[in-house]
């Protein structure tokens, strides 16, 4: 097991990475003081590891509850549903949460332990890639709203993050690409040397070898958790991290939610944002291609889904990193730079939306 | 104009106190860089004020967003129409929005801003008394459940108070007394002296004398702004405001929220807390006539509605206080002096609960 930590004063926390991790009732113990907690899964992961985690917490009282699985669980319904769970099994402020699952739980439970009671702890226990390297990191909690995604949340820090690699066995084919998307983009978006780890190693990784996947979820925590620390609430830094987000999200939404994964709309993102950091010549053709190469071997859409580029400009207008109604874009000054630019020529937007949806 | 501050560090705020503020532009530009602003407000009060603060929000775009009046709109709906109305309009994280109301439009709309998008800005604009002394300041925001008051919010802090003292004039006789009961909580829940002048001058209060309402509104912002700086998220003393509220909660969920007012609620709530210190042998039963006599003179309710017992103690038992299953209270030492509890004997508050029905 490897342990980094993200450095938020009062609110700091581990991350621990490795093998078999899920079961480690050492891992929990800290934060049952209450003894109380509950356990928010969904139908595909609930099976697998929902008795594992519960034998873990020992001691305390465990309520379960399984929500559906899917980017649908994401909505205002679904987290209804977990608040009366909670109230009917009488949980007070001082129940632990456990969010087991990937990127759409930690992002439901987050935000129900933000707002249960003026918020409770939790813990991420997150068991795909996705999710390991990117959204159980850094206390970004919400669900999404018709009108956007992640529209409505929170900024709430874990206590602690527990990333099992032996999950990521059980992880779909298409889940595991998906979490590759956000692998690359740390890649991409920061650190030009693990760009270039992962054009040597991609076809180790959508293998599963272990090791390269362990390398993979601990640079990628590393990174992620020196920004988060530097810039919680994304006043500045943070924003990087939103690399292919706003052409990503737009996808999402204009395709609906859960017909496109969010690493795969984040993949066509990413060549988009990269495409257009070519038009506003910060970076050359060859690194678009480079961009476009990686995302391709590992097995990621390239290009958007064939929405109406009118649709998926309005869509992007309504982003949350639009600033005073003008969308800022994350760009690359070159591989492993991104950098956040306002005032975007918009014909050239509107050229990569077209030429994306081609 | 007199201004206090929330002594909170990068978070802190002024609360600005005094007549016909609520118009005044300078008080609210610096919070206008965004250019987007969004205005929450009721049936009731927008009619008499929107436009006023419209005005003052001079050069920024601004949303209207009416609800309807009374406790219920503290609800899932309601705040759903509210993140509606923002997207509908594009309001980005830099929109600043204005909670424009009593109590209610306050921590619905400080609920919204602390989750739209993961929170933006917000003034509160309180125009009632009890939202002056109390709902207004500290950060508290929430919206009900049905099976709990204040069940889902976060501790989100405003940028400014604005308590313009003009607009007490247009507040019905019966809301300025449950303002007054929450005035009446700081007092005898930490300031003896403050006490002894209530009972020196509650009849002005009720009377609204201006001056007398100047003099309660500051001196409860100054008690609740040191407590909300030394203890922003109620781990400790901020419990202390919690007087008479364990009662009054369930009350105010057992006659079905909005039939009895909060202030009414904890007006009677704080007669059964003292009722529970003197049974404990805290204070005397000369303390608890005084209670009940001031609370009586404000013509605020000394006693709770005919609610079978064992519903009051179940809705008790669900309180945010519960620690760990056990229902923990906020009782008195004396006038002016409140303790947090545990361990209280069931059968006192049962007997508490009981007298208190008949």
């Amino acid at each position: 097991m490897e342990s980094l930590r993200v450095a938020l004063g009062n609110r700091a926390y581990p991350i621990h990475i490795g093998a078999g991790l899920i079961g480690r009732a050492d891992l929990y113990r800290d934060y049952l003081s209450g003894g109380s907690a509950a356990i928010v899964t969904n139908t595909v992961v609930g099976p697998l590891y929902l008795e594992k985690v519960k034998k873990a917490l020992q001691g305390a009282r465990v309520t379960e509850i399984v929500v559906p699985d899917g980017e649908q669980a994401k909505s205002w319904e679904t987290l209804q549903r977990v608040f009366d769970a909670l109230l009917a099994a009488r949980c007070g402020r001082d129940t632990l949460l456990v969010a087991l699952g990937g990127g759409v739980i930690g992002d439901l439970a987050g935000f129900a332990a933000a707002v249960y009671q003026r918020g409770i702890d939790f813990v991420q226990v997150p068991t795909t890639l996705l999710a390991q390297v990117d959204s159980s990191v850094g206390g970004k909690t919400a669900i999404n709203h018709p009108r956007g995604k992640n529209m409505i949340g929170a900024f709430h820090q874990p206590r602690a993050v527990i990333a099992d690699l032996a999950t990521l066995d059980t992880l779909p084919e298409r889940e595991l690409r998906a979490g590759i998307a956000e692998v690359i983009k740390h890649g991409l978006a920061l650190d030009a040397a693990f760009f270039q780890w992962l054009e040597q190693n991609i076809d180790q990784l959508v293998a599963r070898d272990r090791s390269a996947l362990a390398h993979a979820v601990r640079r990628s925590c590393e990174l992620k958790a020196a920004i988060v620390a530097a810039d919680e609430r994304e006043a500045g830094s943070r924003a990087l991290l939103n690399l292919g987000h706003t052409f990503g999200h737009a996808i999402e939404a204009g395709a609906g939610y859960g017909t496109w994964l969010h690493g795969e709309a984040v993949a066509a993102g990413m060549v988009m944002a990269a495409e257009l950091s070519s038009r506003m010549k910060t970076i050359g053709k060859d690194d678009v291609a480079r961009v476009r190469a990686l995302i391709g071997r590992a097995g990621l859409p390239v290009k958007a889904p064939p929405l109406r580029p009118e649709d998926m400009l309005a869509l992007m207008s309504v982003d949350k990193k639009a600033a005073g109604g003008k969308v800022r874009f994350v760009l690359l000054q070159g591989i492993g730079k991104a950098e956040l630019r306002g005032g975007i020529d918009e014909r050239a937007v509107r050229e990569v939306v077209v030429a994306a949806a081609q």
